[in-house]
């Protein structure tokens, strides 16, 4: 990594919601506000009068992928080994206390885009994410705990949640799609690990660096936003091989191929479809996934084969062939009854297109709460005493949380609602599957050269 | 990955505690009544008389160390990239619902010990665990989410903690200095996350492996104990420098070299002091350190050294010199004082003797429960609203933990036990980390080819 004492924000502040000076003052009075709530004398940057971007020098790795135009990285971009997904709220202090107005949170929302966006770049080019906006004089310039590494394939993919464009007052610009998700029958979703205004999906092949990103992230912050929610997985390196997920099935087979027609026919919004600042970006759904490992692992490998409609080993679809032969729904057994069930997944959500770029989590407990500190019961939230999940006595297993992090890029989530109908009033996965998490964001177009991510919101007036 | 379905449990079951005939009977009624528990119809796997280990193939990787009559792998071991840790108690079913006797504790303690060596043995050569001694017909022999993965390293580390030794009738084997901690003025401890009967280290080089690995041994453990807390781990993937620890410092530069007489000296404890059967054994002192990266990040580069007592960017002592210069805490700077601050954490606890082998955690918030779940105030474990470390209004950071999961390995927890108390009187460090959990073990040494872990506790009579 390169000294990072003489990094500077490469993102000018650009752009409407207020003039350069009476935006410096705000974002100063919040900085303070932030700053004595933390009990310290911190000194704000205020140096957002435009700033040349730090040159890129011939040591820069170049960017992950194509950095503007399309898609943000971290979409098409092969899968890395772990992801951290967060979702923040805007919380833009204001002078005195008082509730901020709404040109004042589009001006908070603004500078945190800048903030985010700059980091994110230079991040991704393996470089430091340069001083926190609120620092004292003498803090580093970073934490360092990133020093010695490589960038490992890091991308830094930013979302905006439905409420938003109210808070910012760009409800004329909202995404045509993007509302939160319906209710499903089989939902069993926890309020504090769903929904958010803003969202994060840091992915790379070193924890370590992911952790770095996250931090550099989060502590740009204070003041603009508050973390809601956080989510971590991974994937066994399984090289150019299908990942498998914690039910031991390959996933990821059927998804379409980036570069291939059918994938920017799943993912990418078009224009005709929405407000022309959108187009070239896509949504994300967003769906925390507990899986049932020991019901899982005490069911036979039939009838496991059968609620996915594949063969655990190979991959391959049960009408027969390899890995990515087509599904046959016609095929019948000996008994006369369809190799693939009419109620298994493949057979109720094949064809429906998406890009599922999933994460395996396996949390176990790591915050299970000793007796002395239960109320009545367990009261941690998804942990009731009646929840089938979890309280399997004498398996020794009934609290912990593991399974997948399904996230879902498409150019529409009504592909997604459509196959989570199906699958609600359906599917064998239910008896092993519960939704615990929910979440809907549009995904911006990657950022211009030296513009922030969500620029094209407010136009120069 | 060879097929599991010739697998067959390697370690033979011998040894006191119970005739053959009467220990099948207890397991098969144990077995039994967890199963009745868990709702479904489970036929055990009797097959408690001797079984010749499954020969290894020419294919079989190597252990990741010498497999007996010294440290358990996990030691010794140069650090993998993941580790997860967990704690078990014994809770061994008895027929009826009665309480189990201490000799019925006995038989199933060895009977998980025999479960957990032979499984942990095949898992460090790359293969399968075998199937769950608790399974269903029909069921697959592994849950294969490792199939196509390589053994990445692993390595699985095996302890004993302090209450055990009375549960199982052989408090008069218990090693000499195994016994719970004292209090330290500084410690926040969280019950849930400390103690327990058992203990489990999974190191890896792939998450997933350690996932696989930690579902193996969980699953092998109802009807006989149950999990009582666990934690996970990483390091950036540094190569041959020392890991830096989430302070961004290098963390473990004074540690003894495995394969030197000072690594001995400080790691295992000596036939003079300790039972034999506890001869080339170590113990185990475990402590869940959060720390307030916040804090840490607006202080200054120069606190923040002064503060460890070596610089961030080289991991050079403060006197001068490079990485493994050793430290002159004589030396002064221009104002009279010394360079190493007679309160950094270097100056306090340089030459104790114990190997350092932790991990960095980074859990954000994974489990923040959302205002409606919260009961007056917010009452999950360590997470109270006058709680220093979580409560930094207006710094976005308010809820997440993070931090390290010290793990120190030593002949004698008093050493340790120094060393924390002279941290807890005077080290600048406590300005910003918590220790929330703590639990120390017995680590026995490596099984004898063919032996159970804990064999040596039950010589035949
Ligand atoms: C923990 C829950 C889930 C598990 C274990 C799971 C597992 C799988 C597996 C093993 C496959 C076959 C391999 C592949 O093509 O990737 C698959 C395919 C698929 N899944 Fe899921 N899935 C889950 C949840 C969902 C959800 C919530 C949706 C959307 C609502 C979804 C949509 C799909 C689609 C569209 C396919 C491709 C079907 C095709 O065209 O062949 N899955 N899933
Ligand atoms: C989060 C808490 C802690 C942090 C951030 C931390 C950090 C460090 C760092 C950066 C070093 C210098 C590099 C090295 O030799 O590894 C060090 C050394 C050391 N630490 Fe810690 N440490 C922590 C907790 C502890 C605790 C709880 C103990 C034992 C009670 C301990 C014992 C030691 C020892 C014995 C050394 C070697 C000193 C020498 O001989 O030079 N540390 N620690």
């Amino acid at each position: 990594m390169t000294s990072p004492s003489t990094e500077r924000r490469s993102t000018a502040a650009k752009g409407g919601g207020g003039s350069a000076v009476s935006r410096r003052a705000l974002i100063t009075s919040l900085a303070v506000a932030a700053g004595a709530g933390a009990g310290a004398v911190l000194a704000f940057r205020g140096d957002d009068a435009p700033a040349s971007p730090a040159p890129a020098t011939s040591a820069d790795p170049p960017l992950p992928e194509p950095s503007h135009g399309t898609y943000q990285a971290g979409i098409a971009t092969p899968q890395q080994r772990y992801a951290c997904f967060a979702a923040f709220d805007l919380d833009v202090g204001a002078p005195a206390g008082k509730a901020p107005s709404t040109a004042q949170t589009a001006v908070g929302f603004q500078e945190l885009m800048e903030r985010w966006s700059g980091a994110a770049e230079r991040l991704m080019r393996g470089r430091p994410a340069g001083p926190l906006p609120v620092n004292r004089p003498g803090a580093p310039a970073d934490s360092g705990i990133a020093d010695g590494l490589q960038a490992s394939g890091l991308t830094v993919t930013f979302g905006l949640g439905p409420e938003l464009f109210d808070r910012i007052g760009r409800k004329d610009l909202r995404p045509r799609h993007l509302r939160e998700l319906p209710a499903f029958s089989t939902d069993r979703l926890e309020p504090a690990w769903s929904g958010g205004q803003l969202f994060v999906q840091i992915c790379g092949d070193d924890p370590q660096i992911v952790s770095h990103a996250f931090r550099s992230l989060r502590g740009r912050a204070p003041g603009l936003a508050r973390l809601r929610w956080s989510q971590q997985g991974f994937l066994g390196r399984f090289g150019d091989a299908t990942p498998r997920n914690l039910f031991g099935h390959k996933d990821g087979t059927a998804n379409p191929r980036p570069g291939t027609a059918a994938f920017d026919d799943a993912v990418r919004v078009t224009a005709a479809d929405e407000p022309s600042w959108f187009t070239g970006g896509t949504y994300l759904v967003f769906r925390k996934i507990r899986m049932d490992l020991p019901k899982w692992d005490t069911s036979t490998a039939q009838q496991q084969d059968q609620t996915i409609g594949r063969r655990r080993d190979t991959g391959a679809p049960l009408s027969g062939g390899h890995e990515f032969t087509p599904l046959d729904l016609t095929r019948t057994g000996p008994d006369g009854e369809p190799l693939i069930p009419a109620d298994s997944h493949l057979a109720l959500v094949r064809d429906i297109p998406m890009l599922r770029r999933s994460y395996n989590y396996d949390y176990a407990f790591q915050a299970a709460p000793s007796a002395e500190h239960r109320h009545d019961g367990d009261d941690r939230p998804g942990h009731s005493h009646d929840d089938p999940l979890h309280d399997h006595a004498g398996t020794g297993h009934d609290t912990y949380d593991t399974g997948m992090l399904f996230c879902a890029y498409l150019r529409d989530p009504a592909d997604f609602i459509r196959a989570q109908r199906k699958m609600a009033a359906a599917d064998r996965l239910n008896a092993f599957i519960q939704h615990t998490g929910s979440a809907v964001f549009a995904i911006p177009p990657a950022a211009e050269p030296g513009r922030h991510l969500a620029a094209a919101l407010f136009p120069a007036h």
